[in-house]
């Protein structure tokens, strides 16, 4: 990803000390660029619970990473379990962020402590390098769904693609899921347009989706989340394509609040709802995604307040719902895997079911 | 409707001088109660279109007094036909503005023009008072929905009761529609918890719903208009009960953007779907309410801008989406009668098809 000309990853290791973690300070986006450095456990999991870095992958790769600066302050086994169990509490839904975790602890047990400081960091390092590749590849993937669109229909009309919530680099270490063929066609010339869900109440889409495509140059419109099943009856939609934050072996996806409905509409207009995801997304321990994925319910504030910014500059945060009145917060659902059209990971694309899912990955337990 | 121990309707005529016409500006609510005051048809217009005034029924009775100030001018003929015509375009989706104006006009045609200030005014309050009792008797035809899920599960459990945008008294000239039962539910102790969509991107339900919902103290919850799926996968959802702006002889329902997702998955979990209407909302003239009725596109500003109280109590407008970014903003959809379990009028419940209209309403064209 390229902001301004200057090539970025969403986390990265201080080029200065070679010890400390960047990242974007994504609650301040897209009004400023803030990036902020992690010096230990507590400030990566403060930057995870809080979404200062959010994202399924890069939440995996972040948490990584805070073992890492664990291990800096205390290499023993007794911290190492400690600090995976204290990050693996950050936030309930997203699976990368255990899989990260277990990954890191698979790889640091067996080592001695005097050894697990490098090892840590080498291991986050390939963490991130193997988000970066998975993410390209799903784009390789799912770019021949677009260009089938674009051949369809003529390169005078525009490939409307609707997407929710943020699954691009912002959500990742770099190129994104669900937007990582997005960039691709757009580079490749394809004339394709993103109709981007507002995604409340945290509005990744209006602030980072939003800011994502402007930075790259992709049209697109921002939308209330409420407009996509009309957009969908009146055949101005060609595709749906979401990241997740859990897919469980039967294909069941969990992703961002309103999804669901999305896929719904999607299926009730015949069009194609597809779900962009790499392997450490997969949870084959699951199988009913309703009753099995836990769903984070998350502050009341950020439903009843919102952070943006005022004519004249100043970012503000105002409250938009009634005094007195309470509100809930769930921040995910899940789309059952019969309206999903089909999967597309860093392997290829699949039907979202076990044996899609099997066929893949075979390896999985 | 009452606020702070006062009775107050949505519309009504100044008690001082008698002539002019006083409404809520909506656009202020909940944070500040404004009582404007309209001396001609521009100002209704003006009012109407800028929804300081706003819900389906309401707008037609403001409209009716529009015509009213308009006659106080100029009681012509070609005046008459100019104001309904400049009244009839302010908003284009709810039906109501034009059985409102044609009522007017069919009122006032065969009169002398010395007659028409007068037939004016008692025509619009004979509009007002109609919808008025209209509104009470949807509440009592509603009611026993409410009722019999109470009776299902006990005094313990709380009917839990969805909405979206805002159907209530101030969408009306009091009582509302989706609201009404609400209200005479809650007055007769039913344990009766209403989630509030918030209504994006103008949030209805946030500012007004909520704050009727406070000054009535019937317990609710609001929520992001993209929880209301995963509240019904969950079983949190006893009942939808929404309002309309059209619906076709066929049960085709416009309302606010979004109102076909809850539809959509009302039915994919077995919630039942009501949809509250004054015989003013019916357009027998039209079938297909996806190919035939008009969708308002409103302002982008209104998608990227929102407006709301600073911790400092200043009211203040944020821009939420990203710099760069154009936004669209249809501001109704369609949901197709198949979706809705049944309509809730005046004159009793029925199914949302012709047979079900035609039998509630026979005397309609």
């Amino acid at each position: 990803m390229k902001i301004d000309g200057i090539h970025y990853r969403s986390v990265w290791v201080d080029r200065d000390d070679g010890w400390s973690v960047r990242i974007f300070d994504q609650t301040k986006l897209p009004w400023a660029i803030e990036i902020l450095r992690l010096t230990d456990a507590d400030q990566a999991a403060h930057a995870i619970r809080t979404m200062q870095t959010r994202g399924a992958p890069l939440i995996g790769a972040v948490a990584a990473y805070g073992v890492a600066l664990a291990m800096r302050a205390d290499a023993s086994t007794a911290h190492l379990d400690r600090v995976v169990e204290m990050l693996g509490k950050t936030r309930p839904t997203a699976i990368n962020l255990r899989w990260a975790l277990e990954r890191m602890r698979a790889a640091l047990h067996n080592l001695s402590p005097a050894d697990r400081v490098a090892a840590a960091y080498a291991e986050a390092a390939a963490i991130c390098d193997d988000d970066v590749e998975t993410c390209r590849r799903i784009g390789e993937h799912g770019l021949p769904l677009l260009r089938e669109i674009a051949a369809r229909k003529g390169p005078d009309q525009r490939v409307n693609v609707l997407t929710h919530c943020n699954a691009g680099w912002l959500a990742t270490v770099d190129y994104g899921t669900a937007l990582s063929p997005i960039f691709q066609a757009h580079d490749e010339g394809l004339n394709v347009h993103v109709w981007v869900d507002e995604t409340r109440p945290r509005n990744q889409g209006a602030a980072l989706t939003a800011f994502e495509l402007v930075k790259h140059g992709v049209p697109h419109t921002v939308v209330a989340d409420n407009a996509g099943g009309h957009l969908m009856q009146h055949g101005e939609v060609d595709i749906c394509i979401v990241g997740t934050d859990r897919v469980t072996r039967q294909g069941d996806v969990a992703n961002k609040i309103g999804t669901y409905l999305k896929a719904l509409a999607a299926k009730d207009n015949g069009v194609p709802f597809w779900v962009a995801l790499p392997h450490s997304t997969l949870d084959m321990r699951a199988r009913d995604g309703v009753a099995e994925i836990p769903i984070e319910e998350r502050a009341e504030a950020e439903v009843t307040d919102l952070t943006g910014r005022a004519a004249d500059g100043r970012i503000e945060t105002i409250r938009v719902v009634a005094e007195g009145s309470p509100a809930a917060n769930p921040a995910f659902d899940v789309t059952p895997a019969r309206l999903v059209t089909g999967l597309i990971t860093e392997r290829g694309r699949t039907e979202a079911s076990e044996a899609g899912l099997r066929a893949l990955y075979p390896e999985k337990a």
